[in-house]
């Protein structure tokens, strides 16, 4: 399936996803006193997302069943952990935007955001009961748990992150920043996603098995290509500040390999700059970082790393995920481990 | 009762649910990279609390059926439920201390903090999901029913007090102020523990109608007594900063009353120190509005204001929860409805 394509699918069921999304978020007139609270939770279910979890989970379920509709409220759940989760990350990371427009804290003041990701949380669990007259009362209890392992991977990858900047720590190897990203990223991307579509189609235990190591090699594969984003992205595609992980003072793959390759003097200076706060950093000196990032090849190293964990998931895909029925779907899904190192946003 | 015997039987069911609460928090030494995380999970949970919530759910439950055992595992999720809104509520109010010790982001910075309290709640689900075995699917689920409704009302609760602080409202009537403590306040201190407690020993659908107004009048009394302790109180008994309100900009019914006692010229003075930043305040500005509340007894005010909705509780209780059974776990309800007056913690 080619590029275009395969955009135009995730579009397509973005749109239906989002559409069981908000027919679940309150309306702004429902409630005059908490009208902006409202407004907030959809705030970020509205901006132009890839849909990209929804859609996987849609795509195991419609690969394993020919259906989509039993999977909807929970590509939709997904699709809200999403934009809690999001409105959590630009907080502890003082981040500016988010796909194109301020993020929501900027936009409202860090209290009022951190209440309104709660209140879009428990939107969250309240689409997943949901679902329990379709699927019945066990499925719906095991889907719970899918989320809350998840939620637990998640914020354990978001403290080990957190902490690396709150104690200022450069000292990482490669597999320091792979572990994060599998925790932080991949089973909220990836595993659970395909595991949750698993799961309302009756897969097999071995397939459900088999969706972690090959989510857990997607998301890292996906995590590197966003971080190359951040660096070397349009900021109209990516929606993003462009270089926001440096001012940020994130720990990437590229950072990892940039302090490797430099040289004691550079490195010295790459430290310098990285541990300062955002605000006492000068745009010159991230220009420079992203110059030494260039000069070192680093961007080029973490892209050829992407591909081999791509590669590493299209292996696992075609070895383990044959008891999944070739079609329309399982192309889309094959389609889909090339476009998180390809896309452009 | 007497308020000695009310507090021992508190104590002892916190212990006991205390008990439980740990098992299903993370050690510290499971996962060395996540050991802070862990750490910061037990935090709130092990500094000393009433446990109120989960002695409400007991108690319920208790009285109707006789047992402890099967209502534990939801009493737990309270006090997580507890803890989790309180790391919010510090973050949120820019609040120094809780229980006596620096509130958690005080001591490890807002990003971690916040992603803590994430990954503490969402073992609070975990938690109501191993009562599937002891109560059944269907059972388990209405109980996440009622989480989830909780969390809207006090997530709703939490965005109007928010938003007057944000927007600088003042003009505020006793209504919006109950109004906002009922979400706030009334459906996670006790309207939801008492029907989670009626709800895992079958009570009817008239005494779960009747757990609403009641908990709704007794958590308002419980609400206006904090906040007259936040002002009165021994420091070492409430464990938060005393005057703290005031340093917050918080609107109580105090303030609302002050207002609407003092004279224009006092008036402005008030609103002056109240609307301003904590850090743009002095000691002194502080004890003159708590001056002026003394000498417009606006605390007094306050305190038979309090009084007046804890009565309430009792009456409904009387009325409407008849069908309670007679006995110790009743006897103990009926002791709290005066407590929440009466407490100096």
């Amino acid at each position: 399936m080619d590029r275009e394509k395969l955009i135009e699918v995730l579009r397509e069921k973005k749109a239906r996803v989002d559409e069981l999304v908000f027919q679940w978020l309150p309306r702004a007139s429902d409630t005059p006193e908490t009208d902006l609270l409202s407004k907030m939770m959809s705030d970020y279910p509205s901006r132009t997302g890839k849909g990209l979890r929804g859609t996987l989970c849609l795509l195991v379920h419609q690969a394993l069943s020919g259906e989509e509709e039993k999977a909807l409220p929970t590509a939709a759940a997904l699709e809200l952990f999403q934009s809690w989760i999001l409105i959590r990350d630009d907080i502890e990371d003082e981040s500016e935007e988010r796909r194109g427009e301020p993020a929501l804290h900027k936009k409202y003041g860090v209290p009022l955001a951190i209440n309104a990701g709660d209140a879009l949380y428990a939107r969250m669990w309240e689409i997943l009961l949901s679902n329990r007259e379709a699927l019945g009362d066990e499925k719906t209890l095991q889907l719970l748990s899918e989320f809350i392992r998840m939620t637990i991977h998640t914020t354990e990858g978001q403290h080990i992150e957190l902490s690396w900047v709150e104690d200022n720590r450069w000292d990482l190897k490669e597999e320091d920043y792979y572990a994060m990203c599998g925790k932080k990223t991949s089973w909220y991307t990836c595993i659970t996603p395909l595991r949750l579509g698993g799961l309302i189609s009756q897969a097999d235990q071995a397939l459900m098995e088999a969706f972690i190591p090959f989510g857990l090699n997607l998301g890292i594969a996906f995590q590197i290509q966003d971080d190359i984003l951040n660096l070397t992205g349009e900021e109209e595609k990516y929606g993003k500040e462009i270089g926001g992980d440096i001012w940020e003072g994130k720990r990437t793959l590229i950072t990892i390999h940039l302090l490797k390759s430099a040289s004691p003097e550079e490195s010295k200076e790459v430290l310098t700059t990285l541990s300062k706060g955002r605000i006492k950093k000068t745009e010159e000196e991230v220009r420079r970082i992203l110059q030494l990032m260039k000069s070192h090849r680093s961007i080029t190293y973490a892209k050829a790393e992407a591909k081999k964990f791509s590669e590493k998931a299209r292996q696992i895909f075609e070895d383990r995920l044959k008891s999944l029925p070739e079609g329309e779907a399982k192309s889309t899904l094959r389609s889909i481990v090339d476009f998180v190192v390809e896309r452009e946003l």
